[in-house]
This record gives C-alpha cells, structure tokens and sequence, in this order.
C-alpha cells in the first residue's frame, strides 16, 4: 500500500510499504476513505520534535472494514468507520470514567504498541487497527459522499475542539473566549456554541479564519493580541473577562494569553499540544482560575458528536478548506505550513 | 483596644493600639469574640514572607456588632456576626459570580482599603469591616457557647476545606485523596465526606491529626508520601489514582503529591497559599489533569455552610485543639510552629 512518511524537517514522501495484517485477535484492518493533516503534525515537520528515522504519520481517518480478528464483535467487514486519533479498549479503569486517551492498553498511531507491534500512522492506504472492538465507532449506513468530511472532524478535529469546551466547563449561558484560529480554535468555536454558551469571542486576525469562526457561531472576533487583546476582551465582559477560555494552540504566549482572558474564577480548557508552556502558579491562585486539558478522549465523546453530525445539527468539515488526493501529500503539508489553507483532507 | 502585630520572624505581640472608628457609611465596628491562628499566618511567623516593618494579623473572627455606618442596613448593633477572611461588597460583577475573594471593592485584613484607609488585623478586639453589608453574615440569633467554635470555622478554614473540595468538582460518588494534614486538610475531609465523596484517603502522620481525619469522615488514612504514597493511593483506587485531589499545603512538595495521586482525567483542588510550586503542563496535559484553586470565596459559601453548623450537620470546630485567651497569643503561635496545636482558638 502506500503510506505518508515524515523522512525529515519538511521532507514528507508518500511510499509503498508493506499492506497491514491482522496480528491479533482484537485487531481489524481499515482500509482508508479520506484521511486529513492536523496542525499537530506540523510540529514534526517542522522540526520542533526531534526525529530519530523516518516515521509513518497521520491519526484521523474515515474508512472501511476489511478485516476482523476472531475477537472482534461490533464491527465487521463493510462497515464505515471513524477511527480516533487514539487506540483504547474502551472497558479498562480509565476508559470506564472516559478518558480513553489515558487507556491502560492503548496508545497513538505510527508506533509500537503494547505488545511491541508495529501501529501504521494514518495518512495511507490501510490501517491495522489495534483493539478494534474498543476504538472504531461505525456510521448506521454507508454515509453520503457530501457527510465524509463531517465524519472525519470526529476523529479528531471537533472532538478536540469539544473537549477545549468541556474541560473549560462551557455550558448554557457561559461567556467564552477562543485563543487560536487553527482548524481546532475553529471547532472549538462551535462546540461552545453547541454547549449553549451565550457569547463567543474568537481571537483571529485572518480573515477567511474570521469569517468560519462567524459562522461557526462566534460573535464577536477581535484581531488585538497580548495585553491589548486581553483588555478588549475584560471590556466585552463586564470589565472582568470571560467565563471559559479556550487554548486551541500550544504556546506559551497562546496559554498567557488564555489566562490573561479568564475572569477571577474562569477556566482555561487548553488542548493544543504544550510546547514551552509555563504557568504563573501564585497567579493563577490569586485569581482563582482553573486549568484543565490534554487530549480529546474522543472514544467517550464520539456516540453524542456523531449523532448530531448525522442530524445535521453541526458540520464541522467546514473547516476543511483544501481537498488532495493522498498523492499529493507533500503539498497538503505546504499549504498548511505556510497557512495556506485551514485544513487538508486528504481522499484516498 | 489590645491586638497583634507582628514585629519580626517569631516575634509576636499583643499590644495597645487605637480603637477603630467609622470612617464611611458603609463600615461597621466588630468587637470579638473569638478568633483563630490560620497556618498562612505562620508564614510570615517563620519569615516565608518579607515584613517591612511591624503588621496587624489575623484573619478569622466572629463577635457582636458594636456600631454601624448609615448605609449599613443588613446588620445592626448587637448581632452576631461571622466575619469571613476578605471582605467583599457582594454585589459586583466578580462577586455576583461568586468569587468575592477577587471582588473588584474588596480586600484582605490587615492593611489599606483601596481608599487607603487602614484595615485592621482580627486577632484583636475590635475591627473596622468596610462594606459591612456584603461581608458580615449574621446568625439568626445569639449562639450557645458551645457552638463558637463551629460558626468560628466558618471565617475561613471550613470553607477554604470546602473550596479544595469544590474546585476538585467533589460530588456524590467520587474518590478523594486530601494531601496535608493541618486544620484546612482536616477541613477538606470533612467538606468531601458533606459532598458524598465514596471514599477519602487521607495522608498524614501524626497520630491526634490521623484521629480527627477518620472522625471527619477519612476511610483511610496513610503515612506514606511521594511515589511510595502515590503509589499505594493509585493501588486504593483501582490501580488509577483518586477522581479529585485536595491539596491544603502549598508547598512544591505537596504539589507534586497531588498531582501524581490524581487518575487520568483527574482534578486537583488547592488552596494552600502557594510557596515555590512548579508545575510541569506537558505532563498535566498528558494525564488530563485540571488544576484548580485560590482563596475560598468564603462570603459565597456561608449561607449553606452556616445553616449545616446550625442544624448540626457538621462540627468543624474539631479543628481547635488548643484554646488560649487573646494574651496568650504568642503562646498560641508558638504552639502551632511548633506542631503542638493543629490550630488555636484565641478568646478575646
């Protein structure tokens, strides 16, 4: 099959590798529909992890069973699947309290697994999927064409987005403020709007991102950074500052600006990747705030988000503004690094 | 009147010192009847905090009403009166939310007002209470002497152990671990045990404070700390970790107790005034941690607390172990350096 392959700082190649097979009984193999690129795998390719040899890439996939393993009962050949960006048996301790992406037996794609078995990444032909039973969610029917990049967002993009809300405590009536305007500050965007938030402020200073983030249900986007943006936002709120803030990117200077945002007694949900995130501690305590994230145990969230997917009630693939066939990768990756476009998906 | 300052690192005196007086309309005259050394007072006790020159302490009080303001109208001369470690107008956009420690009018005892009016510490017999109406929370009626204790709790160390406990989201069913044994940790239990809380492990070493932790309703309590203690509270608790975690120290240390003794997906509630805590965001995010805390809004949760004390639902005042009169306060400090005394009620 072919398969993405990150070979170093901005050489990604698609390549023919070996064709997944099952190993164990719990596996299944997928073979892929459209997959995407996140704004996560932009940091290895620009080099802000270190790489030790080529590795596979991608975790967010739509696609279709080929293959069961003698212990696998909820899904069969045929079936349309989302697969998380997380692998997780969905029964242990911690997947029971829904938060599969700490599973006492799974892991991330384009590794080892447990057992030492090799795990493909997600931007190829075929997948094999680890703990099948626990980690594919399938779609009632064989979606239409025109819903694909609306599943897709589930396997990672808006569930992220939604998590950000959550761990923040977005519910009816909060006042919400949204630091990033990547495809995840996007979704998170409307999943607060989706929880019922009562104003949403997205910080962008692009205008295509500006005017997806209006339509996902912001109300107000304002350009203004640092200290600037920061009192911009305790003037749209009481003088005091929004009730929830969402840190959709990563950085120290994203997280400062989060917690600069929050009122006395606010939470930050953060879910972009920490890269050099400090805290101010004593700060935070003097005024209260909260700060909760990681990533998005999208397993536990799937059965809800995929419902209204379905009803129409969100379509999150709107922030899919690029589509490529899988062969055209390596450009799929430029036009994200170099902002570009929002987000590529990738049709296999 | 007579009241404490504090000179130098344990050097502690009661002295003489002018009556306060009205100044504004909105101020009432409190004079004591009890009042209590809090751990936070021992930080500047053991020179953890710069003094630049002599300082009025205390923070916890209840007494009778002596005079009020014209604009006073909540309470009058002769009620009596909890009087919470911040005052608050409670009438604010930050108070409103419930935050009244971050009250946009408000401040803590022992220094200016922000009209530069000075306010008094309480561990002395009378005080000037600005906004007497948003801070004063009155009795239905005079209290039995048994019961001063209890309502004194309510000033702070109750409600502070409560506030670990809220902002850990403890609620019925949840298992909690409470890091530190002073009288706010003692506290936390017993807010865990009124909020449901399934299960509470309690860490301690100290024979008289593992006793108060099981009365306060502690299932277990362990000697054990750093990894050898996370370990045994993560084997507890289905080999994960507690839902919530109430830190009530400060320190780096106890910060790094908590965070470890959490489950994936946990939360850590923490009210002990941060001393050179740290902590590491990659590994929270990696964990879906959330961290939450500051000063108890204890104006906030009087009402409910109260009416518990009232009925007998809860007797925090377990907490005093040592009861000494006002003039024997530096005795009282003394015995509280000194792991003598979980926490002194001072009578006035």
């Amino acid at each position: 099959m072919r398969a993405t392959v990150l070979h170093d700082v901005r050489d990604i190649r698609l390549e023919t590798v070996d064709d997944p097979q099952l190993i164990v009984d719990s596996d299944a193999v997928v073979r892929a529909v459209a997959s995407c690129i996140c704004g996560s795998d932009l940091w290895p390719y620009r080099g802000a992890n270190r790489l030790d040899g080529p590795v596979r890439i991608g975790h967010e996939l739509v696609g279709i069973v080929e293959q069961v393993g003698a212990d696998v009962s909820t899904v069969a050949p045929g079936d349309f699947v989302i697969v998380p960006f997380a692998y997780s048996d969905n029964t242990c301790a911690v997947c029971e309290r829904g938060v599969h992406t700490a599973c006492l037996h799974g892991g991330y794609w384009g590794g080892p697994d447990r057992d030492g078995h090799f795990v493909d990444g997600l931007q190829g032909e075929l997948v094999r999927v680890p703990l099948a039973d626990g980690t594919l969610v399938k779609t009632p029917s064989q979606p239409k064409e025109a819903l694909i990049p609306h599943l897709l967002t589930l396997a990672d993009v808006f569930p992220t987005g939604h998590h950000a809300a959550m761990c923040a405590g977005v519910t009816t009536g909060s006042t919400v403020v949204v630091v990033g305007d990547g495809a995840v500050g996007l979704s998170a965007v409307l999943a607060a709007k989706r929880l019922g938030a009562d104003r949403i402020v997205a910080m962008s200073r692009h205008e295509d991102r500006q005017d997806l983030a209006r339509r996902f249900g912001a109300d107000e986007v304002i350009a203004e950074r640092g200290e600037d943006g920061a009192a911009l936002v305790r003037e749209m709120f009481d003088g005091i500052g929004a009730d929830c803030v969402l840190e959709c990117v990563g950085t120290d200077d994203s997280m400062k600006q989060a917690l600069r945002s929050a009122r006395p007694g606010g939470s930050i949900g953060y879910v972009g990747v920490p890269h050099g995130v400090k805290v101010n501690v004593p700060a935070m305590f003097g005024r209260n705030l909260g700060l909760k994230g990681g990533p998005a145990p999208v397993r536990a969230y799937l059965p809800e988000l995929l419902q209204d997917v379905l009803d129409g009630v969100v379509a999150p693939g709107e922030v899919f503004d690029l589509t490529l066939p899988l062969d055209d990768v390596a450009e799929g990756y430029r036009a994200m690094d170099e902002r570009r476009a929002i987000k590529t998906l990738l049709t296999i």
